[in-house]
């Protein structure tokens, strides 16, 4: 179903269109986000004041929304934006981040999940909690589970939100509830740094602004990410190195080295 | 007019007084605006308060005003530092980033503007809607049109505004209304690196602090982005090693080098 | 008393427990410090949301305030936290980024330091406005003093707060008044790179969330930041290539590099 072919035409797709990219994300990661969009070959833009975000909605082909550093006046600008996203048919993604950790996060989390997202996107934590799968305070921003823990809470999760939803770890897991896909690229050096999965959800946004296979699109989007990791951590002694390699692999990825290095499992 | 060693003086003065450099600027660059601005010899301050700012902006010997992530408590901040630093003489740049994409922007940078900037820069569409010279729609924070389909706006606002006005894109333009210095350093691969623009500016501020001719105070800011921006692409697989290189060759930019890359155009 | 074994076994320890170190920090640094404490092996979060703050401290190892980027809602969100961390017994450290430089920041930083930080680290200037020993304005976020003329001022803020104080220059000084320990690694490059100084506070938090000792655990999270800087340093010809050398010499930091580099002063 998903395989290099489709995930080579949609980087094509990405970079011919440049599709503008509305960000609601957290203070830590905009930076590397909106560089890791821009090397992908998106447009980046980051605007949250509850005063634009619904006028900056609709100029944009998708909008991502990560709660990663909540305060009240932006968890309103993320549901005017969610909103505003949902009824005009724009595709967004929620990023749930530290979900479990606090009342405060897995609450905005599960009310922003109702505005009808095209991906939700976490680690087994996150996605297990938004499941209502666990009562398990979840550690920090961290997982403590594996990413296959979280595989029947995930298509829990896909069936009550009609939202695809990944799975990030390890393996990479995607599913709309009955589909599933399982993808095998990345290093472990990516978990030395910081918002590695802030950037996956915002590349899937690229990907979805311009493929409404959402399957496809979610599949592509983490893809991009995990090869151009682990192409940067094979030459990277520590992670400030691997930072630097992985905004110059996701500038050069290419079509020989996606079909070279994917791994989708069967 | 304006030659490299004008550049080169202005650069040595920084270096030697190392000035202040008050920023109101957007979170996606605070952290490579304030390393830019240590690069190149200036002391960066990040403060954004309303409790503060007035008494921030008597320490310091330029501000600079970027509405790249703008909400409603920091529009009131910037006009509390735009009136302060021009009360006291204090040189200070605007970077209207985004104006024209929502009402919101367009509207804060339009008020900020009338508090006598030294400088305002932007790119071709940001100037033009400064300027009242079009109501076409900004397309997110990039730029549609070329920084040469501006000119014409940036002579309009320098002369309403009393600003010095530079206009960024393959060619870098510098008016006060009647004058104008055209550069041609750069590279397009620093497109692909966010918040360049924003960076510029802050160097802009620093090379304002120092420089009472603002015409070569503002050609000399942008001069310094763009040539470290040139010597760092040229060595740059991708916009990661872009980034690194850029803060190296700004903290090693010299008067050779700037004798012997400077392109002003006649 | 302080010596590279107790160094090197303090790291192993962050390393095997990975500790929950919750930051509270300025927008210029966040994603810098989340990546060396990353990097050294901790595990960080950046929450500051006051509707969260005391939750998220429960989860926490250890608490780290910086007042870098002020505004009223933080402030209050920062007392909450120093509170939490403070009643349950959670070692907290307060990095008062700028005081001196306004009455806001003055008064603030002030203000924290009654809640019983384990840990009070700043520059010069910040530390001798801080004991009242000066009455000196603060130059902006930068010290216009050296490191030992704080020391008097130093020993003075230990013993009217309870906290161990270090002052961070050229030599790194850590007193809790009667004792004093003085570190000479470094690299003078590292003033070039913004917000290093809230990366040693950071890691002075991991430091304390795996070790009573406060004087032990204080001069090792400086002394991990001062050997990769000086590490990074030899090797980088300008700021933009030291920060990346940074990260991967903490993650490569190891004992017997530490027992080779560190020097102790007697």
């Amino acid at each position: 179903m998903f395989a290099a072919a489709a995930c080579s035409s949609l980087l094509a797709e990405i970079r011919a269109r440049k599709p503008l990219v509305h960000n609601i994300t957290n203070y830590v990661v905009m930076n590397n986000t909106a560089n890791a969009l821009l090397a992908l070959g998106a447009s980046p833009a980051m605007v949250h004041a509850n005063e634009e975000v619904g006028e900056f909605v609709t100029l944009s082909a998708a909008v991502v929304i990560n709660i990663g550093t909540l305060s009240p006046a932006w968890v309103t600008a993320m549901h005017t934006a969610a909103e505003a996203a949902a009824g005009r048919g724009i595709p967004w993604v929620l990023d749930p981040v530290g979900a479990g950790a606090t009342a405060y996060r897995t609450t905005t989390a599960a009310a922003l999940a109702r505005h009808r997202p095209a991906c939700i996107r976490g680690n087994a934590s996150e996605i297990m909690v938004l499941a209502g799968a666990t009562a398990e305070k979840t550690r920090g921003v961290e997982s403590s589970r594996g990413s296959g823990d979280a595989l029947e809470a995930a298509r829990q999760l896909a069936r009550s939100t009609g939202a695809v939803v990944a799975v990030t770890g390890a393996i990479d897991y995607v599913t709309d509830g009955p589909q599933l896909i399982s993808l095998a690229n990345g290093h472990p050096l990516m978990a030395r740094v910081t918002g590695l999965g802030c950037t996956a959800t915002a590349l899937v946004g690229a990907a979805l602004a311009v493929e409404p296979d959402r399957m496809t699109a979610v599949a592509a989007g983490l893809s991009f990410l995990a090869l151009a990791g682990e192409i940067a951590a094979e030459k990277s002694p520590g992670p400030g190195s691997l930072q630097l390699h992985l905004l110059d692999a996701l500038h050069q990825l290419d079509a020989p080295t996606i079909a070279r290095r994917l791994k989708v499992l069967p």
